[in-house]
């Protein structure tokens, strides 16, 4: 086993901002393609490495290569066994994990193949792994996946749905000293805020893991001139919906969440702009059954879309599993422990078998 | 007594757009030097022309040259005793009215001053009317103002003020699959919007004219991404105020109708974009007085705010009189009767005596 927060390190000193990853996967390619006990292919900037073992199942080890833009100083920095620095959870402490797995582990019980991608922080239609499972899903073909986004070392199972719509009411337009010949929309969404206040997440649970949907506003927009009744606004809505729901489901959940403050005669329209649907827990698999008790943690829903979600499409159960603390990806004080990256690797390598 | 629908229609046939008046003041400024008893004075765009015959009182007959922009076909339309076209109510049947007055009442009981001026469907800065009224005070001095803008021709009195202001509530970011991490600021303007919805105008009754107040939202915003509970919102305000009130008054009444949904302390915010303070309806003064019985209709409030209120500002009681339904300014279906024309030429030779 390598010095994990070393390697983290060195991976989080090389930058690799969505659609800037080349150096990245270079040196990443560079590491697997000199182990003999893997097959290594390069498609853009992702990175592929199987073995073919001939073992009776097959894990997909992914994680993504890129990270969100800068928002703090430029670099790693390692104070004890703390790593600092751009993408420290998010994910580079889960691909040195994963590195070190695809270099030491030469011989596990389950064939493996890695998937260290692009363009994961970027929309939908960029993300690598969504391209690979359109175009060549035959390479993501498994019985089973684990995405090392960092889950604080426990399974975050499944993931759930997510929908964004526009909310449109109409109105009259007329002048705003002689207002009562018009219709003001913006003051027609009052009662649409009010229901997003008055919600209520409606609360699932599946393999003893608990998905609390959420609806929020995520932006308003009306307005003609400063004297001007609005004869239109908008509320942009993203609701994150329980795997138990497909896309008619989660768009009839939210249409009748809205029923009230809306009225089709007037011209008021709900409009879908987009929508991924989520993934179930599947932890009733042997290897993600395994994988929850390597943890020796219980696992929680993961209720943010993630890229299991992708897996699940093409018919591979995933679930989410990597060091770091979720809810500090993303932000300027990204950093990762030792402790964690080391627990990490001793499930995940409990879970291949055949330690090196 | 010269054609007036004929004269009108000359006028809307001569484009006149904010910023554009050129043309149309030359025009008007032709006219009027060719007549021995007035003097006349061009700056920029505005045609000023005046008796000087020592009479105790002088009135200022004012409009403006100007027009919005086209929404409809370009050039005057007549049709038996009806006038289409862009401005033929905002308000060039005013102008032509002003224009036959100026050109035809050589011996008034009053001095007048006649004010043809640009810039009045524009931003209050460059309305040429308030930059006499700020740098050449002494050409406006009058004992009372009648503003042409069109009134049905009834008077309509004074005006209300108006002030723009945003309210801006704050939140506090989070990821939208784990919203109780922060705070909805979109969410937290449902008691502003319900405010809004409830909102009764306060009625204040002068000089026999009821003033309706109003309060309108013109604009909403907010939003920071798709996956991002927001952290700032904010609704922009029209509120029309009662004469009675002035700028600190405004503000402390709207203040007060936004206060149970708004708090200071979490940095919550209702900002004075601008305000224009309106004008008294003045109808005790003689010539008012005088004016309101020869049109023989019930005067009535003005609740737009106009440029009676920078005559007010510089001590010179004035009120709206004019031809035209004030109800179709603005929009394409832009239209003024012969018999409104005649009306307001009528009255207003009336008030000043010495018809020719």
């Amino acid at each position: 086993m390598s010095d994990l927060l070393a390697l983290a390190a060195e991976l989080v000193d090389i930058p690799s901002v969505s659609r800037a990853e080349a150096a990245l996967a270079d040196r990443v390619e560079a590491e697997l393609a000199g182990c003999p006990h893997l097959e290594v292919q390069r498609l853009g900037d992702t990175v592929l490495a199987r073995t073919d073992l001939g073992r009776a199942q097959r894990v997909v080890l992914a994680g993504h290569l890129d990270t969100v833009p800068p928002s703090g100083p430029p670099g790693a920095r390692v104070d004890g066994d703390v790593l600092r620095g751009l993408g420290a959870v998010d994910m580079k402490g889960g691909l040195a994990v994963l590195l070190d797995l695809a270099t030491t582990v030469v011989d596990p019980t389950l064939d493996v193949t890695y998937v260290l991608y692009a363009c994961e922080e970027v929309e939908r239609a960029a993300n690598a792994l969504g391209q690979i499972a359109r175009d060549r899903p035959e390479l993501l073909v498994a019985d089973v996946a684990v995405l090392g986004e960092p889950t604080g070392g426990a399974v975050e199972a499944g993931c759930q749905g997510t929908m964004r719509a526009r909310l449109s009411v109409t109105g009259r337009r007329a002048h705003t000293a002689r207002p009562w010949t018009g219709v003001n929309a913006v003051h027609r969404l009052a009662p649409v805020l009010a229901a997003l206040e008055r919600y209520e997440p409606r609360r699932v649970v599946l393999d003893a893991c608990e998905y609390a949907e959420q609806l929020q506003a995520v932006a308003v927009d009306g307005g003609v001139a400063g004297n001007v009744v609005p004869d239109r606004a908008s509320v942009t809505l993203n609701y994150r919906f329980a795997p138990d729901r497909d896309a008619p489901g989660a768009r009839a959940a939210l249409e009748a969440l809205v029923a009230g403050a809306i009225d089709p005669a007037r011209g008021d329209s709900l409009e879908v702009l987009d929508v991924a649907v989520g993934a179930p827990p599947a932890l009733g698999h042997p290897v993600l059954g395994a994988l929850v008790a390597a943890t020796g943690r219980a696992p929680r829903a993961k209720v943010g879309w993630t890229d299991v979600a992708t897996f699940w499409e093409i018919g591979v159960p995933a679930t989410n599993f990597g060091p770091g603390d979720p809810l500090l990806a993303h932000t300027p004080d990204e950093h990762v422990w030792r402790g964690e990256l080391e627990h990490a690797r001793a499930v995940l390598g409990a879970v291949l078998g055949g330690l090196s």
